[in-house]
């Protein structure tokens, strides 16, 4: 992406693009230019724009055509599109807009509108990009919000944000016979309803003009339930300067001149795909940071994860000056068991394993599959007496109880040592903390070792004054 | 969270909570209120406010100890701390933003520049914790903004921005005495250097009465290089209306009644602060999803990412028309340099397999490891002759040369087996995506059971009509 932010203007005539060309780079746009279709997919990849502004009709097609060749390439399938149709053309907006644009601007249009659609799509945009890797290696996986493709917009719930309850009944009643989604009314300036779980997927919000309504949209941007909510903003009247603050303010698309219930049904469609895309990718991140820490084959957490978790352990230690635990425990002769019953029988016991390990540790702390065999389990705020009961436990609870296989072997010999090394604040080296991680498991390590040397199946502890 | 957000009103006097849970619950907040610190910890763990506005002075303690109370318990450190004094006590407003206090705030205030205020606060808490996983088993390891501490800022660039030079040059030099920070002056409405790579680390901005600055703010929030500075708005009045604009259009503060250099420097203390730990905190999230998608041993990608790159690069082939290869790539034998090197031993050969894949796949497509010693390499827009000449060149990267162990032993006999499946377009399953993708793989998979079984160390084709 361009420092500066890059928006191609596409028009078969000069004069238009002049024109835009003049007002963009006034506000420190990059401006580049096109005129036709044709030659366009290379002029794409070479400027890479994050904004496109287009004539609906080119010289040899329309800006419907200029939203299909970029939907199909992975790497331009994000950018917004915004179509610019003569100011009283309804027929031609309702294409526009039907043809899956993400905007239209009525030409001629002023500054102010103009630079906040712009800002507004630009910051949306954004939005979605910051997480993406941004390494060009990467770009078969991320960028992704590009590979969800958009699907048909499910049945969603729309609010009616309005000032007076009548003009919610009138826009109900237009908008249930162009729209498939589900309506509900609300009256400013009571929002209770709308901040409830789950919130609506997309508001209608009057805006009145002078009125304070817009820090309602600021007020729907900053909580948490309805942050990625759609935000569609209707004004009365043609108050540019009105848009232009309600855009600024986190509206996502407006609507000038009264409530088109046609209009309103087709930005609905639109907004509300691309929210179901941001969902998605917002859910897909999530995963990927979840599994980031996970142990994909026992579910656990990862090593990642407890050496993560240990730092913080140790750090809230000397907050508080209490004691905790770090315990290290490998099962006993694995790889005896792994050549007899092959890696699936392994597998098997070693999912059993955690699961009786996270079992036996409860709330009390973390426990992670570090390696093979070996698991990390991190208690904070105990007591060298705790910890020792709980590696008694664990302990306990791999030798008690046989393990099976899916073949009826029924294994009563599976043993576990732990090595236990429980640490006082004070003992703590203060200055420097990776170090101090790093001795803490050598010495969990040496007590493991010693419970290894000593026959197995058994918890060795070391405790600071060790 | 709350659904509503949950604000904790801190005041030892009545009448003052009375007023602000006023204030704030007929805006659709949930209030709980305090009286002092005694009781405060269990309070905030039973009640987990997302914002606390408390008093400069509480019976038993100051503003600035509520502070260092939260800053100690990772659930809290990361929940803003509004302390509200005096109008005209700029001591005390001093005093509390050099004890690390989020924001000040005047009282008595018009609640038009209170909500405002809430609402910024709470939006920046929001997007710091959109991404925090919150699942409580995962309470160590995320929520970590609260877990990377508040660092002693740095020297950071500072840009101030004001309407003409001579207010530029008065800013200057008043605030050059008062911080270590780098300061660079703009005047309005030149903000092309603001937009310069890197961008200042914050930007102080002159906002004039009824002037059209407000919309700078927007801005700077939509610029990818600019988005995540720190925005510290400066009114020469007292207007509270249009102080609530700044912050509601992303001003992270807002200072009234003129530029004093003394406020503005502790400001942008702590705001640097803050925006150091939010940077940090999404390189760290970044660097997760990354790892997410990488094999620890060599560095490739791992199963999840070649999974997610086929099903695209299908999806693609399906877009294009154009044909694709899978590969399947199996080190023979490696059970018995495993047995006879030890793991280290194997770890090297695989980390060097992967070497040599990736060097020969070069920029064609991507090579992933899925397995122990199994690796997968996807090429997206290749014909079938194009396929098996990589196939060939991998084959040949490995059994080509010798492979070296630190111990100074020399592999001379390692080779691989390449089980090759192109596949044009027209023959995938359009209709079972995910069906398809695991259809490629076992007919990439047969052909390198074919491989091995033909005698190792060779490569093996299906192509769709097979």
């Amino acid at each position: 992406m361009s420092v500066q932010g890059t928006i191609l203007v596409l028009d078969g005539v000069s004069t238009n693009r002049i024109m835009l060309k003049v007002q963009l780079t006034a506000a420190w746009y990059h401006v580049v230019q096109g005129e036709k279709l044709a030659g366009l997919g290379a002029l794409l990849r070479r400027t890479r724009p994050d904004l496109v502004l287009t004539a609906q009709t080119l010289p040899d097609g329309t800006a419907s055509d200029v939203k299909k060749l970029m939907a199909v390439d992975p790497a331009l399938a994000d950018v917004p599109i915004v179509a610019i149709t003569p100011q009283n053309d309804r027929a031609a907006r309702l294409k526009a807009l039907s043809d899956g644009l993400d905007d239209v601007l009525g030409y001629p249009f002023k500054d102010t509108l103009l630079l906040a659609r712009v800002r507004s799509m630009l910051r949306s945009r954004a939005d979605r990009q910051e997480l993406s890797l941004g390494d060009a290696n990467q770009s078969i996986g991320f960028g992704e919000a590009a590979q969800i493709p958009l699907a048909p917009p499910a049945i969603a719930q729309i609010a009616l944000l309005t000032q007076t309850p009548r003009a919610g009944a009138l826009w109900g009643s237009a908008l249930a016979q162009q729209t498939r989604h589900r309506l509900s009314n609300y009256t400013l300036p009571d929002l209770h309803g709308v901040f409830s779980d789950p919130a609506p997927d997309a508001i209608v919000i009057e805006l009145a003009p002078g009125g304070s309504g817009g820090h309602i949209l600021a007020d729907l941007k900053s909580r948490s339930t309805t942050r990625n909510t759609v935000l569609i903003g209707v004004l009365s009247n043609e108050d540019a300067t009105l848009a232009a603050e309600a855009l600024d303010k986190g509206a996502d698309a407006i609507c000038m001149g009264g409530f088109h219930p046609d209009e309103i049904s087709l930005r609905l469609d639109t907004q509300i795909a691309r929210k179901t895309r941001d969902d998605k990718l917002r859910a897909s991140i999530r995963k990927d940071l979840s599994e980031s820490l996970t142990d994909p084959l026992t579910r656990l957490h990862n090593r990642r994860f407890a050496m993560r978790a240990l730092d913080q352990i140790a750090h809230q230690a000397l907050e508080t000056g209490r004691g905790f635990a770090l315990m290290l425990a490998d099962l006993d002769h694995f790889k005896a068991i792994n050549d007899r019953f092959g890696h699936a029988g392994g597998d098997i016991v070693l999912t059993e394993t955690a699961r009786r390990l996270q079992e036996a540790t409860e709330k009390a702390g973390f426990v992670a599959r570090i390696g093979g065999e070996e698991f990390m389990i991190g208690l904070p705020h105990c007591s060298a007496e705790q910890a020792l009961k709980l590696a008694d436990k664990i302990c306990e609870s791999i030798c008690n109880k046989p393990f099976c296989l899916p073949d009826e072997s029924v294994l009563t010999s599976v043993t576990i040592s732990v090595g236990v090394k429980w640490c006082s604040s004070p003992d703590l080296n203060i200055a420097d903390r990776r170090n101090a991680v790093g001795q803490l498991i050598r010495s969990a390590d040496q007590a493991l070792y010693a419970a290894k040397n000593a026959g197995r199946n058994q918890v060795h502890i070391r405790s600071s004054a060790a």
